[in-house]
């Protein structure tokens, strides 16, 4: 194996064409192994394969500086770079990220997760060595779906108007994690459609002035100038960036040749690459979407499982329902259409969905264009990425009360995907602002329920559920909610335990078999339902708040100001995660290091006086 | 006049060409009169005078909807739209708003104020209107600066796969507040050198394919055809976007003729006009940054004033000093550079100086790339604007605990600008993100010790300070801090006032003369300085907290949190912003009408069993 005599991107430098390839062979298997083992970022992470080889073998990791955008398609790079005996621990509890991480190693430039941010970070880069006087190359590897983001597009103004030294890969794949969308992707399709053009001498010269000698000879080669198309006409151009492409990003030696030539050339560059995700595995290539990110499989006999009912299913469910009787429903996606369930949706009301691409301030404020029109838009979008959308919730629709449902998935920790993942922080940044309500179901009925109603009230609301299994609702059923008001689970005589969603199932268990503690569905976050607050005070109970978020500026602290603002006394335990980032791994691990879990909510109610009465069983 | 016949955009419809044209003039006159009175923004609703009368004259308000980007710009469509009689009252206390605005009238298509959103909103009410099988006309204006902003870009790509009808009209008039930045900038103007060419025949042909007959037989015509170029290579046709210009902004009958052509064009158009800022006052047209947002002045004799000194050149004058002695630090506005207090700094230090344009998200990560090569990044920007680096800050910057120091603007209600400004979230959106710290100095010699003290740290340090004047400090002075420690002001029997920043003053004045009642400048936000609060709590003192900040998530909200987390009891009264957007007008009447000015202490005071002792003397 040549794998075997690599331990860093040094060992490349010397290998031959013919061993290049082979290794090219062999990281495949490597990724492909350990994704059938632990799942993982798949199809990406085989596209890119030739061409993170390329790039260490004509830069020079870690003095160089390689950026990943979103980071999950460097699986390859990671095995390179020293860490091929703990590949296949990743995205496992204790194991190394499934994304690009600083802390993590030296050859990792960024800590990434959300897409888009490579080119700003690459130009601080840039502009960091530049004012340092130091001399070194930042390469930034986007995709096509990556581009759609606001982000990458304004960075590429700034890079362009700052005309510092800088190598943007487009790695044009066709796709994001769903089918790609808008006018940029047809654009590349367009340029696709029209590669190895050999004309390129008519709009070549001009363009080539100010580029090296080097390149300029490039041109006159027969081989080079095919794959090589340097146009005006496009929105680089435009940018003030050179343009360089389209160019096959599966052929190596390609690649490495043209990487060298391209590398000594001043100012900030664009080299256009096309890759298939899912490269050398069939299945993948076939079904890319599938194999983004499957869970594991039988490498040897690919098949596709059902990943079980999950909170999204449930959502597309109700919403692709809700929507065929009601004609003003219009459901937005920043392109999750799989990830939130979508898809069944997006087939039966296809007049009634947009995919914006990775724009969640795009889509919030479209959202916000049609609640003020008349429609009632849905946004489904994960708790994460709703940070990104955080000032046009504010100032495109909070202000004026314009009626939104958002449907925040992946609320809480997330497991697999890390700290750049977690959505543990929506409570906190969403109660803050006025107009907006916030209620969370405990399961799939009250996710029913409360969408439906909150498609009546015509107001922006935020519904948040997590990440996980959720036992299925047959069609037509739509159970009534008392809107804005809590739900006593278990009566209790001393105490009770305050939670909601997916903890309240902590909370039954540490409940359990105590007369004594009783359990609340606190469902609306904001507004609290006050009255059943005030009655807990004045009945003199003592409180326990469990949350799957941030405990700071989270729902407990909205109980304790609560009860500050009502007068009102009680003695109130606030469980919540502390103030760290919370990795990849087991969440039921992390639900217990951080303290609300059944065991700590149990420790809880001991410090006040409230010790479990009898033996407990283990309900997990 | 002719104004004074118009009381709605249906009395333009009936004018002459030479009366429209008198309109204009009388139009200007009216803007410059009312701001010289209130302050506004002169300059750019100058500049778009002639675009909304023609805007006004060919669409159909209310029914057809016609979008400002930032709605500062929008002076004359206020002026013509019903509300010349209340024009005078301006950003003025209970006057109309300074922005475009939903609940203030139908003419009004959004409530704006932040750059970049026009397109979007145009996009979501082109799809409501297909939706519902309607039929009226969208219309965005959004300025050159404000397509510095990745969601204007993004958005433009979405609009362009959708490719519904929706006309863009971009108000080229090559600067936002600070001067342009940016590499589409210089392509305007690039388009602008080249204007008025002649030649359309060569590429012309090929796009207008697809373009109404009407449209193609204007081309041909010699005066039309010099002012139209339809060009593949520019970016809105990568984008599939039609595109038309440029056109001078100026030529009212020429604005009215291209408008009235250009209507009825299927999918998405975007026209290219170009104007001047401060269009027909002179002392506007020559320094349009100064009269962007001018106080009152004299209309006849107008002259600059010096506005005081601000937080925001305190922060200036502390940064340019200190950079001059540290070449690692480096400093980025998004397109803030006056506002921020900056221009000292840039003209002293432009090699450490970068203006990302309109783009928030941008500025941030590029400051996070910076942090992470070795630079120590200052991003400028104002509380409100930062909303738009959420994401950023959290997955950038905090996960890694990149050194970036965070200046926070504009922090608390802001006064004239109203709602959409207001620098009201951030202690909540902040602080619940892990590893950021926050501080607020209560004066320019604490905002120097901060500044310098964070810079040396290496930590990513947010500090907050508001719109306000402040006394200056002598340059080279740098006095010392504690950091992470409170400072006792005044010394209580019973009970602490806790605040921080601006509010300090209503603290001590609610405190003056009483000797049961001391105050604390709770400087440090995050970390609390949980060893004063926990001696506070067991010396059994009651706690009023007050902020310039909303109440839900604030620092009363941490405090009461950090109170239930070391499991201390104290008597702690909570006051802050209610749970509402609060408009534009006198910060003093808000203050107070929100219950944390030194009355509403003294109140809660009061109620805890405190009250004044002795005659108050009021220090306001």
């Amino acid at each position: 194996m040549i794998l075997d005599t690599v331990n860093s991107p040094q060992d490349l430098k010397t290998l031959t064409q013919s061993e290049l390839l082979e290794l090219v062979g062999e990281l495949r298997s490597e990724i492909i192994r350990v994704c059938a083992q632990n799942g993982g970022h798949l199809a990406s992470s085989l596209g890119a394969v030739e061409l993170i080889v390329a790039l260490h073998r004509v830069f020079d990791s870690p003095r160089d500086r390689i950026l990943f955008d979103v980071g999950h398609q460097a699986y390859a790079h990671k095995i390179l770079t020293g860490r091929k005996e703990v590949f296949h621990t990743i995205r496992q509890e204790g194991g190394i990220s499934g994304f690009t991480k600083v802390s993590e190693s030296e050859h990792d430039a960024i800590t990434v997760g959300h897409a888009s941010t490579s080119l700003a970070n690459a130009l601080g880069m840039a502009i960091a060595r530049d004012t340092l006087g130091q001399d070194y190359h930042v390469v930034a590897v986007i995709g096509d779906g990556a581009f759609t983001g606001g982000m990458a597009l304004a960075a590429m103004n700034v890079i362009g108007g700052q005309k510092r030294k800088l190598l943007t890969i487009l790695n044009d794949n066709e796709m994001s994690i769903s089918e790609n969308v808008g006018a940029l992707n047809r654009y590349f399709k367009e340029y696709q459609t029209r590669k190895w053009v050999q004309d390129t001498q008519k709009w070549g010269k001009q363009v080539l002035e100010g580029i090296s000698p080097k390149l300029f000879n490039l041109v006159d080669r027969a081989k080079e100038a095919a794959k090589l198309m340097l146009h005006q006409e496009n929105p680089f151009y435009a940018w003030g960036i050179r343009y360089v492409g389209p160019v096959d990003g599966h052929d190596l030696p390609g690649l490495i040749h043209i990487l060298e030539q391209i590398k000594e050339l001043d100012g900030p560059t664009l080299l256009h690459i096309v890759t298939q995700k899912g490269k050398g595995y069939g299945v993948a290539e076939e079904d890319p979407i599938y194999w983004h990110g499957p869970p594991g499989f039988n490498p040897d006999k690919p098949e596709k499982v059902s990943k079980g009912y999950s909170w999204s299913a449930a959502f597309g469910d109700a919403i692709t329902e809700l929507a065929s009787s009601d004609p003003k429903i219009f459901v937005i996606t920043p392109a999750m259409r799989e990830g939130s369930g979508l898809v069944r949706y997006s087939q039966t009301h296809p007049e009634r969905y947009l995919d914006t691409g990775i724009a969640e301030d795009v889509a919030a404020t479209v959202a916000a264009g049609m609640g003020l029109r008349g429609l009632k838009p849905v946004l489904a979008i994960y708790s994460t990425f709703m940070q990104r959308a955080y000032d046009q919730i504010i100032h495109d629709i909070a202000i004026e009360k314009v009626p939104v449902v958002f449907a925040v998935d992946r609320a809480g920790i997330v497991g697999g995907d890390g700290a750049t993942h977690n959505g543990v922080f929506d409570i906190a940044y969403l109660r803050t602002v006025p107009n907006l309500q916030i209620a969370a179901p405990k399961d799939a009925y009250e996710l029913r329920a409360m969408l439906k109603k909150a498609l009546e009230l015509q107001a922006p609301i935020a519904l948040r559920y997590p990440r996980d299994s959720v036992e299925k609702v047959p069609e037509g059923t739509w159970p009534s909610i008392e809107w804005g008001r809590w739900e006593i689970l278990k009566e209790g005589r001393k105490a009770y335990i305050l939670s909601f969603g997916k903890t309240l199932k902590y909370a039954l268990e540490a409940a359990l078999d105590n007369p004594e503690v009783g359990v609340i569905n606190a469902r609306f976050l904001k507004p609290l339902d006050q009255e059943m607050l005030a009655q807990l005070a004045q009945g003199g109970y003592k409180l326990v708040t469990v949350e799957d978020h941030q405990r700071m500026g989270g729902f407990g602290s909205a109980v304790l100001e609560s009860l500050s603002g009502l007068g009102l006394q009680a003695e109130v335990r606030v469980l919540g995660l502390q103030d760290v980032f919370y990795d990849h791994g087991s969440i039921a691990r992390m639900h217990a290091e951080a303290g609300i879990d059944a065991a700590s909510i149990r420790a809880a109610l001991a410090e006040l006086g409230l010790p479990a009465q009898m033996a407990l069983r283990d309900l997990r």
